[in-house]
């Protein structure tokens, strides 16, 4: 088998053979098949696309290329949460307590963020003493003792998967809903899961900016759960905002806590009541998702899911205290409200403008090794459909460091649109696929 | 300006600007952007398609990645052939002398075989002495002084070509008309010429296995030629079977030689008499192509065309008295037959097949690296249309090495198509574009 002959055949529009894929991605992940031939493959799977069958292949290639951790000897369903990325989302750490609260094993290995997308670890490291780096035998006795456990990828985790989001990153072949597939599914179904949701956010602020494209990639991912024999199903849902009010890494865990005691934003606390019936149907604990819906509430409202956040605090050598006493989180010193220039109302807000003022102020990465200010953010104070007077707060901006808050402060007006004419806020939840 | 912008912007088939083409071939030349992101663009390149503005800059920013010969101070038209490369195609080692014979200028970069195809560089190294290694200074002054010089590409010509061409040989971006164009034409123009006629061949033994791929590559030749204000024509020609009847180095330079002395195939004599007709018009020295070709009659059978050769031979270092004693060039020391199975008509020839024969007996190269034996080779005796016997001779293999013998005869054999009903033979000239 020669690379060029498999990158011809897919450049002419023929299906990839498993035996293709796998030489492939062995070849890659050992380095006998170099960048240059790699990346061509992957600009030709760009514009050919990649059938169902194959990116099933792909995708158990590249789960192949490292561990898969076998959990089915914990006796019960294992269910995660999967989120294509957004600003403001701070769900899993609402979903993980909720849903292993309920008897569900979540184990559930999250990433950084990048540019101006949160990440679920970076949130967790505003949590004083918080360890997100278990061993693969630490994330099983964590999982064993309460339910769930929060950890980042591993080197033994999807190898391939690192090697190629590297090299899609700078050579234009980054959105393209097969390999973005494959690329989440590699890593999501080495963690032993039986059922994962996936929440594909698409708007401003997401990586998918129309609808199409988000149900095609969302469908892709339920046919890849399936054609492996899981549970699956996605939520569409809205980024033409941030979710809920807190972009920035302890103000979302202090908004994330509040949820968990019953209180917060209700777009936020509506996608984790959603997010967390799918979930809840898939560990067999409500038998569909109006019960989920109750259980969640019930589960809010008991207070057992905020003590399971703090056993997973504790688990993971964190402080729990931080759940009563938010002053033990990292805070920033100064804050700057960032005034309407005229009165009308929010019609649109770029997202994505929004979490680039955040990730400015320190709270995000401009490359993967940037050193990140945990205590910094932004709160959103006006959102689409919001009626605002001139000189009104739109953001508050909290930072430490002078340097760049003009720059921040410009990206956010530059962010708003407000408009004379009302506009209707969009709907959080476009659609949900099983 | 960034790669991975412009490769996404030739990915989604937006056409890239001349800056944008020229910030990407200055980076690559000086090994700024990585084989990994050139080798993404070069497949979105062949996926997307190139528009005629955008083959012409790529040509001039390769062309201009290197020297760019000035011969105009010569005072007279510089015209020169290039062809897509074949089997059995010897037609520059009779193009230049009759050319040149004529009063123009004949500057003629050339380049070796590789695969199946043979390489005008190859078949004059059979010649004892024979340097095609002039340095630039040389080759200018050969050409004041006799008209024409034949060498080897320099470094200095078109380096971003090199790179380039190595590249798509291993990410399956060869066959690609604006790629393909701006390779050839690249190299070409840094010649210093005023006119090109370009052989675009089709058939078993070319790149191009369509006459519509063909023709749409030799548009592109033409309008890139036109676009730099140069004089352009290109024949389509058959390449279904080998041109004329020797292939192999010093087999092909007799074949020449004898056609220089007006004998040999006529296949062979009819594409010289073409290709030198169009030759002519551009050097200004035929008002038209039927003056063109009885000038080709004229300095054949005056002997001016070969007393040019030896001329050429002489000012290269080479011995001129092959031209006149075929003993002083390599031979192979051995013959064999290879025998019609059945009696019938040649219906086809696989003439790649044909030309990997004669590889394989040493006449070609497996590698660039590979080291080639000049006198072996291969004789066509049996054409398309011709009818054969039963152990009647379809080729006569020449050669001095046992080993791969067999494995010739069996590709041999299996490249002729012998059949009950006669065939007619292809037409040679497939149209003339100007």
């Amino acid at each position: 088998m020669r690379a060029v002959d498999i990158i011809a055949k897919k450049r002419d529009g023929r299906e990839l053979s498993r035996d293709e894929l796998g030489f492939v991605i062995k070849a890659y992940t050992s380095g006998e098949l170099a960048d240059y031939q790699m990346s061509a493959l992957l600009m030709a799977i760009y514009l050919r696309g990649m059938t169902r069958g194959e990116t099933i292949a792909l995708t158990e290639e590249m789960l192949h290329s490292g561990v898969v951790i076998d959990f089915s000897d914990l006796g019960g369903p294992r269910v995660d949460k999967h989120s294509t990325g957004g600003v403001g989302d701070k769900t899993s750490l609402v979903l993980a307590p909720v849903v292993a609260a309920a008897g569900v094993f979540v184990p559930m290995i999250s990433g950084r963020g990048l540019a101006h997308s949160g990440g679920t670890l970076d949130k967790l490291e505003s949590i004083p003493g918080f360890r997100i780096d278990l061993s693969l035998d630490e994330f099983r006795w964590t999982l064993m003792k309460i339910g769930t456990a929060l950890i980042g990828q591993t080197a033994e985790i999807a190898p391939a998967d690192k090697k190629l989001y590297a090299l899609r990153d700078v050579t234009g072949t980054v959105a393209c809903a097969p390999l973005m597939a494959a690329s989440i599914m590699s890593k999501k179904m080495a963690e032993g899961i039986t059922g994962l949701v996936s929440d594909v956010k698409v708007g401003s602020g997401a990586f998918m900016k129309s609808e199409d494209d988000a149900r095609a990639l969302a469908q892709v991912l339920i046919d890849i759960a399936h054609g492996m024999g899981k549970d699956a199903a996605a939520l569409i849902t809205d980024m033409n905002q941030p979710l809920g009010r807190a972009v920035g890494n302890s103000l979302e865990v202090i908004e994330a806590l509040e949820a968990l005691k019953g209180n917060g934003p209700s777009d936020f606390i509506h996608l984790c009541r959603e997010l967390a019936a799918e979930m809840l149907v898939m560990g067999r604990v409500a038998p569909d998702v109006n019960r989920g819906r109750t259980l969640y509430d019930e589960l809010i409202e008991s207070g057992a899911a905020l003590e399971k956040m703090r056993q997973i605090i504790e688990a993971q050598s964190g402080d729990p205290r931080v759940v009563d006493d938010y002053a033990l989180l990292p805070a920033a010193a100064h804050s700057k409200k960032v005034l309407a220039r005229a009165y009308g109302y929010v019609t649109a807000i770029d997202a994505e403008g929004v979490g680039k003022a955040s990730m400015l102020l320190g709270a995000g990465r401009a490359r993967l090794d940037s050193e990140i200010d945990h205590g910094v953010g932004l709160l959103v104070e006006a959102r689409i459909g919001d009626r605002v007077e001139r000189d009104s707060s739109l953001v508050t901006l909290h930072f430490n460091d002078e340097a760049r808050v003009e720059e921040a402060v410009g990206l956010i007006a530059k962010a708003y649109t407000i408009g004379a004419e009302s506009a209707e806020p969009p709907a959080l939840i476009k659609a949900v696929l099983r």
